[in-house]
């Protein structure tokens, strides 16, 4: 049997939307995994217990598994009382696995186990780094929290963003990476998922060396001070800059339209639709799938998630985005659709 | 099929002890578990979380679990860092499951199927109760961790031991009970895991009208300051007094001397092995099998569980015990033991 090898590179929420989408159809996934989350629950089990940060291979994890309604549950409950409070069950589940292991890659495969996860999670280094933004002015953003919480970067301009230590590509995201046939990046938080990703010594390498088709999936909303007035093309020209060549094939872009309530509800926060303006991309060297990705249920969260609960109104349809996805894997078998690639 | 019920009564290392070796027989188990534990990082998430004790279950659904090495192992796994120092993985997973559910008991129910758990796990009743001793001298001890800690109980004597609040039986674990061919009360801590047990309103009742053979596994050695001077006879009527009639049936009693050194080790700690005098118990209405039911090997512990390291040496072994208690339960098998029986 010859299965599809999709790679998916991310983080967070949007991974756990892409992936759940994606493990529905019968393909090979691995998903690659940022790793310099350092706030909330992730951020005090880095600085007491010394172990890497738990948080997105989580959502991946629980994204993928296959085991019952119950303990999926149970890997995003967040204690609310006493000294636990704040802590994720999942974050404290993979923290133990870590130590047991005496190591977060070896923790991760035995959590896979326990969760009968399909595919594979894969955090995209096995070293402990951190996310550091330079501003244009000087100024050093330190670390992933930071850098979430700072809404001036794009006001005053990046000058470098890197990790520190430096970071090696874990070696199976390179081999992954290299026999995948299709390559998904976001979506997701730009400069604190997705870039740190690429920021990895290798990863960009690998990228630009696979025949791999890539696809970019752009966010729905901006983010207030990080990405406010990026067009599609922007995010493009961006990502591909931190690849190191033109190397995005496709990407795909919502036009149904939140409703208006909404839409004002974002604006007031200053995270605005994203825009696509075809004429001024006239020659761009890749395509853009327009078509409606967008969620139309409610999200459920724990009622002590306040930050998802506020912000995830807008967002990605697992099934939508997944079914475009392999779209774009087996072209040939989906003719009709292409039409609407412009 | 006609599977024969066993329900065994206790808690702690003792039920691990002996469910991991019942497990290994074609026999439906339930392990009715002692609630009143309040100390280490049980007791914190009481204060804490508002939970029921998970310590004790957790140690009888990861003997009963059919799980993964690794999972079982992630269960017993201790934090040993910052804020989550000496908190137990599998407590937290129990807590979680128990506030997720919006029930200790359906909590339980949820953790055996994650776990693979042969058998049932009962908490022996689900109410938030407290363990209280009070002292001939009028001193009330308050809570199962402060009267494990005190030695004086012996020399000064018990005037009375009560749950408060009054907590009514499981219902669950009532069933079982009348349904059980044998009911095994302990190995186990003596005031703090076995009579517990037996001063939940409905327990003693059950156990006085049921039909069942019930066998009490005498401790190997006695607790400074609480047993120190009980000899087999006087545990038999400790227990039968706290049931409300001579319903011993059988007592196992362990016949292999522990190697010298370790006799000595003990001794220095006022522990002493447990002792039977034949001619004083001439009249005697319950059976005594005598037997090697001494664990040979050396037990493993995780470095951080200091106590367990230190007084596990001389211990039961789980096979040796489990198969004396099969025999007595299925006496006509295994008539050229029975000349054991005194």
């Amino acid at each position: 049997m010859n299965r599809k090898k999709i790679v998916t590179i991310g983080g967070g929420t949007g991974s756990f939307t892409l992936l759940s989408g994606l493990k529905k159809y019968n393909v090979d996934i691995s998903a690659i995994v940022s790793m310099v989350d350092d706030g909330g629950s992730t951020g005090v089990l880095r600085d007491e217990l010394g172990v890497l940060p738990p948080g997105d291979v989580r959502q991946c994890l629980v994204a993928l598994s296959d085991s019952s309604q119950m303990l999926r549950q149970l890997m995003n409950y967040r204690f609310e009382e006493g000294g636990l409070k704040g802590h994720n069950f999942g974050n404290l589940f993979l923290s133990a696995l870590e130590k047991i292991n005496k190591g977060f890659s070896k923790g991760v495969e035995e959590a896979s186990q326990i969760l009968n996860v399909k595919g594979d999670v894969i955090p995209v280094t096995n070293q402990d780094t951190n996310l550091f933004i330079e501003l244009k002015n000087g100024k050093v953003l330190n670390g992933e929290d930071e850098i979430n919480h700072n809404f001036e970067i794009e006001r005053i301009g990046i000058k470098k963003n890197y990790l520190l230590p430096k970071a090696r590509a874990n070696k199976k995201a390179i081999e992954k990476i290299l026999e995948a046939d299709l390559i998904v990046i976001g979506p997701g938080n730009y400069y604190c998922s997705i870039v740190p990703n690429l920021l990895v010594n290798g990863i960009a390498g690998v990228i630009r060396k696979s025949k791999a088709i890539v696809v970019f999936n752009c966010n729905l909303v901006n983010k207030k001070g990080h990405t406010e007035k990026f067009s599609l093309d922007e995010y493009v020209d961006s990502i591909n800059s931190y690849i190191g060549s033109n190397r995005i094939d496709f990407v795909t872009f919502n036009v149904k339209k939140p409703n208006k309530h909404l839409i004002e509800k974002y604006a007031k926060e200053q995270e605005l639709l994203i825009s696509f303006d075809e004429d001024k991309c006239a020659n761009r060297n890749y395509r853009v799938v327009r078509a409606d990705i967008l969620s139309d249920k409610k999200p459920k969260y724990a009622k002590s998630d306040v930050l998802a609960s506020k912000r995830a109104f807008i967002r990605h349809d697992s099934d939508k985005l997944a079914k475009i996805l392999m779209m774009v894997l087996e072209l040939g078998e989906y003719e009709n659709i292409i039409k609407e690639i412009i």
